[in-house]
């Protein structure tokens, strides 16, 4: 009878407080504040930040968070890799982590949400947690990753990827990977140290502008990201014959250019040919030697295909290779596909953590779609030894990595919402 | 009874003479000679030849040229403009001169045969007539045009049309035009003195290897240039919108790039459907930002059609433009045609001395072709103030302004041959 009495107490009691959970919500003007604060670092006389990984903005944007989280209660370390990691405790300390974060760093002439509102909203999550006297089962850890737009440093670290040769790379600053490691409190002789065990986490999950216009414009609050795409680059080089643009017949020119322009186009056309979100793109070009009235006799193109799945990459590239073969075939001009070291591998999320994702979108009453991320992320990274969930948020116009980009302070406010909720919901469901 | 002996004897004697003219050759050898000795102007350790305008090879050059004009017994001069000006006097001082000549300036990495097959074609006629005791009744003059490959210089000084801004260009010598003129013994303040008069000299020739293929694929000794193409350029700007390869979905894309390419396409296809000789070139690309992951947002090609007649030039634009314009739009790209300050306007060279080439290589028995010349020589030039004549050899491979040009010795002492046999011929039929 004591027993009986005492277990229906205790589903009351947990009835109650997880009614009281799913009522919590962030701070929106909080939330939006907080952006605007983080971006006072490296702000410029025209308005605009400059926050680069390792300039001194970035030093002090991160020093700020560190204050933040620790004024939070939070335990804070910084990792060899420069990765900030703000614990805070569960009731069970035998369960593993659930984590989440972002970055802060930011391309050169970038805008204010990209990485921040991902960061920015973990940090209101703690906050939210705070006043709302909540205590999860798991412990929980903020992740600041250092140098996303570098190469994705710090995850790539924790995913125990980031090579020898990486550390030389030097960014707009003038720092290497390796000098900025050093910077902000990191050690390159311990990057080992950094790296995290397969299923050390029980979760992580990223929140982030979605850098497209799909949200936008069907007119939805969340996407529920399904995994983020693989790339692979080629360089393809057309090799014709440079000739005298008077003196040389049309019908007797091997004109590199005049063939990869054909080859573009096909890039185009063939990438739409299949069903599917693939997308495939020439940014990169260079004739030579480049004159008006020289015919080019060499040609290097670039070549990008990016799909959640490396079947389709393959099936694309196969058969972009055949067709420009074929063109090049018939313009008496070789051409060679030379594919080049910057690939990533695709990275599914945790359909468990979809499933979640899109529960509190429901719940909080937010439309939402499955998507893929065609951006590369932190979230790629941890993949690699952790079960991950990603959500986005609108970015206006579809516009990222530039001063125009922006998203609402309801959106972020929304996507922030479906974070803390997510978190809470794995929070009951993870062992 | 006494003036008839005389005129049968006159008749008898100019058959004999014109007999003996008509029968007198050139010596190939000789010529061969003459260009390889050229050739050590300039002469680098790994045998190949490097004399661009100004530079000490070519002031050494054109001194050997002065010294063996002289040695012929001309009277040579040098122009305000650099011009070298070697003087044969005729029978008949009232006459106008017969000019002929070329150039001995090469581009940079450039050939043997370009300008010097003319020039010292122009040294071995000379030569050859001095053997021959035969002197003509017009005066002769032999012209070595300075710097054509930097713009026509010295014939463009001849027909009053170096503008100031062009003293100012410099080349891959570090001097400028006006630096090089008077390095060669010009005078930059007395340009107006190096123009010629319309209608000063009596005809004009110019043997020039063909620079393209055509003769050599024909089995074709002599080309006879009906004129020289005039050019137009323009830069044309597609303006499209830069944004993420990974975010943005293939359908919400404003690719400058894939439009470009379209347009390049299109120039060959329009240039090739008309009828004639016209050529048209895409030489130049930039595509902006330039990553293989970031859609271009802009790109800059350049567009050159050339033509005998401006009118060709102008419909092959026309159909370029608006086909483009209508790509564009579809593409949501925008796109502008800049025009180009470098254009050259069609030399036609003149009927009358293209009949006499005709004739002289149909009495040496070499077969021919008449031929537009698709790239620009200093006869464009004098066209402008006197009638000109241009006699093409064969380039083997259609190759120019490499290394690897060549034109075999019997070709070249063909063109001579004609040359020759032409000036003798308008020496008789021109006032």
């Amino acid at each position: 009878m004591r027993q009986l009495f005492i277990t229906v107490l205790s589903i009351l009691l947990i009835g109650t407080l997880s009614a009281q959970q799913s009522n919590i919500k962030v701070d929106q003007d909080r939330l939006e504040k907080r952006i605007f604060d983080l971006a006072e670092f490296g702000i410029q006389p025209n308005g605009e930040t400059e926050r680069v990984a390792f300039s001194d903005a970035d030093i002090e944007g991160r020093n700020w968070v560190i204050k933040t989280l620790k004024d939070y209660g939070m335990t804070v370390t910084v990792d060899p890799a420069g990765n900030i990691i703000g614990k805070r405790n569960g009731n069970d300390p035998s369960l593993k982590p659930i984590a989440f974060g972002s970055h802060i760093d930011r391309v050169p002439n970038g805008g204010n949400y990209d990485g921040c509102v991902g960061s920015m909203a973990a940090l209101e999550v703690i906050e939210t947690l705070n006043e709302n006297n909540i205590t999860t089962n798991h412990p929980l850890e903020v992740i600041i990753f250092p140098n996303e737009e570098g190469g994705v440093m710090g995850s790539r670290a924790m995913a125990g990827n980031l090579g020898k040769s990486a550390l030389g790379v030097v960014n707009s600053t003038g720092y290497s990977m390796g000098e900025g490691i050093m910077r902000m409190g990191g050690d390159t002789t311990k990057l080992k140290e950094a790296k995290r065990d397969k299923g050390s986490l029980a979760a992580f999950l990223e929140l982030h502008i979605e850098q497209g216009g799909k949200l936008e414009k069907e007119g939805l609050n969340i996407g529920v990201v399904e995994g983020i795409v693989g790339l692979n680059w080629w360089d393809v080089v057309f090799t014709g014959s440079a000739n005298h643009a008077g003196t040389t017949p049309m019908n007797a020119r091997q004109d590199a250019l005049l063939t990869a322009a054909k080859y573009i186009v096909a890039v185009n056309e063939i990438t739409n040919s299949f069903e599917g979100t693939q997308v495939g793109t020439v940014g990169r070009i260079k004739a030579e030697p480049g004159a008006p009235n020289v015919i080019p006799g060499k040609v290097t193109a670039s070549l990008e295909i990016r799909d959640l799945s490396l079947e389709v990459i393959q099936k694309v590239y196969q058969a972009i290779k055949k067709k420009t073969e074929q063109i090049a075939k018939e313009s008496n001009v070789t051409v060679e596909f030379l594919p080049l070291d910057t690939t990533a591998e695709p990275a599914l999320t945790d359909t468990a953590i979809q499933n979640e994702i899109e529960s509190s979108a429901k719940a909080l009453g937010l439309s939402y779609k499955y998507m893929p991320s065609g951006a590369g992320h932190d979230a790629q990274d941890i993949s690699r030894f952790a079960p991950v969930g990603m959500i986005f948020v609108p970015s206006k116009g579809g516009i990222s990595h530039s001063p125009k980009e922006f998203t609402s302070a309801e959106d972020m406010a929304n996507g922030a919402n479906v974070l803390l909720q997510t978190i809470l919901a794995l929070d009951k469901k993870l062992d």
